[in-house]
């Protein structure tokens, strides 16, 4: 299938299609949350967090694996709203520690609450999210529950180990970072817990063990990079409005994007002291002017440019391992959304 | 039996049962850190934190709980590793939020690595714990190995909501916490997964269904508020070569201790307006002078005597409530431990 806008009417059975996955995975999503003490200090902003879910395209994923392969909404849910909390878990404390002032248009958790808090309702999304893997059992049994737990475990070690070459990276000002290492980041950070383990963990429900779940993995990447490579380029030319965060945040954090490595590469070496100059002060003296001279060599180099193919290989890549992936399933409503997800998601704009 | 400091020879009996329980937990804690990338960023400073592991009160009560019910070693093994690792994830964590900079005579992991690294580090122990349940299985099979995972769960988000309690009363500057509210935030934050949870997990490894895990709740409870307010009073008139942590360290953090709410009650209401003031400073603006303004009130008033008469009441409690909890189990080397553990514990210096 090649990559092109949806026609208008396939946006709209795709968007109809996803709201129903997000409603049923915030339902319940907010129904994990302890009603008990201390809700102002921990489930009160926990929960408010929540209320604030994105599009939900991990549970949709997960859900939509696990019909595709022959299971059912029910069986996948509970999985499905244990990836969502974890999500959150990361974002509150990615949020921390990027410093970052503004998500989905409001204050982030550590802005509106301060650190501590903000840390400890991180923590204790994460301990929901095992709670969610446990309400498993009535439905799926031990042993399925079992193998379910293995998957987040692998997951979260997994990102955190991106995460810790993201911050490694930024904190001693890493300047010889090459695409391959960003590549690898991105694996670690972004693909395995937001694309390759919803669609593992989906096939997993449906099939058990006549499924090898390492099938989904080239399919999880190339849809994963496409996202990370698109969600960093609107971070750079995005409608701040729309995209929710600040535009250039990703700058003004140090945070080494595909368009910054490409700046690396194609850099004079003058112009790369400049930079390595000023990636390597603190967030706090910065300045707007700095950021702008940044942005307008990234887009003289056409490092922009190159992002957003790079960005459109990967989507088209995840279209044709699609067909390999998930090629021997019946046709259904549920296998349609899936390529649709991928169309709509690279020509997102928030 | 009553309490008192033990006789040289049960110390050093005492010393060498906890000291083997820390040898075989600080050797499997070790061996579950991934040896794989990235090291620099993420695994090096989480082992390097782990070996500098404390005395092991939480595995070595969770071990010998098993062994005193029938149980062995061997089977109790991970779990204790499990606490112990949740516990320096939390020690991490809570090393972020309080802002210390100390701790074991060592600076803490934000203060060596930064803030975001150190929350990194924090995440990939907690899911490192959860490795650790998991791997109970070859020998306790799926269901007993679930049973554990609730247990975690559930000390997870106690320990959570006692944390936040802590945090929110600092940042709203609280200081009409009562000694009741006190007990309140200790059983949460530190009773369930330093003392009940260590014990209800030994029971349930070797008893199975035939035990009522609440039957630990209390002694559990009484050992936890002895060590808790033992902890705090070190923290003010130890030896700060031996405590390993800055005297007057909680006073610069605000902590509400038990000696803070004594003074709260006793200070007339000048002194405590003075007191409010000081409390609701930040950090950074607090002086020597005023901590020591505070101690010294706190001595004054005899606070500080009375947190040592309130903790001793509690390890007598503790000592009394174990001939019930642990009255029904033949007498055993590891049974013998436990009481020994509880005046070694009250008459620590470090």
């Amino acid at each position: 299938m090649p990559l092109a806008a949806l026609a208008s009417k396939d946006l709209e059975t795709l968007q109809a299609h996803l709201g129903h996955y997000r409603d049923v995975t915030l339902a319940a999503l907010l129904a994990v949350v302890p009603t008990g003490e201390p809700q102002q200090y921990l489930y009160q902003p926990l929960k408010q967090h929540l209320s604030h879910m994105g599009k939900g395209l991990r549970p949709a994923l997960c859900i939509a694996t696990c019909q595709t392969f022959g299971g059912t909404e029910e069986q996948a849910l509970k999985s499905a709203v244990a990836l969502e909390m974890i999500h959150n878990a990361f974002l509150v404390h990615d949020d921390v520690e990027d410093n970052s002032e503004c998500r989905h248009r409001r204050p982030t958790m550590q802005a509106e609450h301060g650190v501590p808090i903000a840390v400890n309702v991180g923590d204790a999304m994460n301990a929901l999210s095992l709670r969610l893997v446990r309400e498993n059992i009535p439905l799926l049994g031990h042993s399925l529950t079992q193998r379910i737990y293995e998957e987040f475990e692998h997951l979260m070690l997994k990102s955190l180990e991106g995460q810790a070459l993201e911050l490694g990276w930024v904190r001693d000002n890493r300047c010889d970072v090459s695409e391959a290492d960003y590549l690898q980041l991105i694996l670690h950070k972004t693909c395995w817990y937001s694309f390759m383990h919803p669609c593992r963990i989906g096939g997993l429900i449906a099939a058990q063990d006549t499924l090898d779940l390492d099938r989904f993995n080239k399919f999880g990447y190339f849809m994963g990079a496409a996202f990370q490579i698109q969600d960093d380029v609107l971070n750079l030319v995005g409608d701040a409005q729309r995209y929710g965060k600040e535009i250039g945040g990703d700058i003004w954090e140090g945070k080494r994007t595909l368009m910054l490595v490409h700046l690396f590469k194609h850099s004079t070496p003058s112009e790369l002291e400049v930079l390595q100059g000023f990636m390597g002060k603190p967030r706090t003296e910065r300045s707007a002017d700095e950021v702008s001279w940044v942005i307008q060599q990234m887009q003289d180099y056409g490092s922009i440019d190159y992002a957003i193919a790079v960005a459109n290989q990967f989507a088209q890549a995840a279209l044709d391992e699609f067909s390999i992936a998930y090629g021997d399933t019946p046709d259904s409503e549920a296998k349609s959304f899936i390529p649709k997800l991928i169309h709509y998601m690279i020509s997102r704009s928030q």
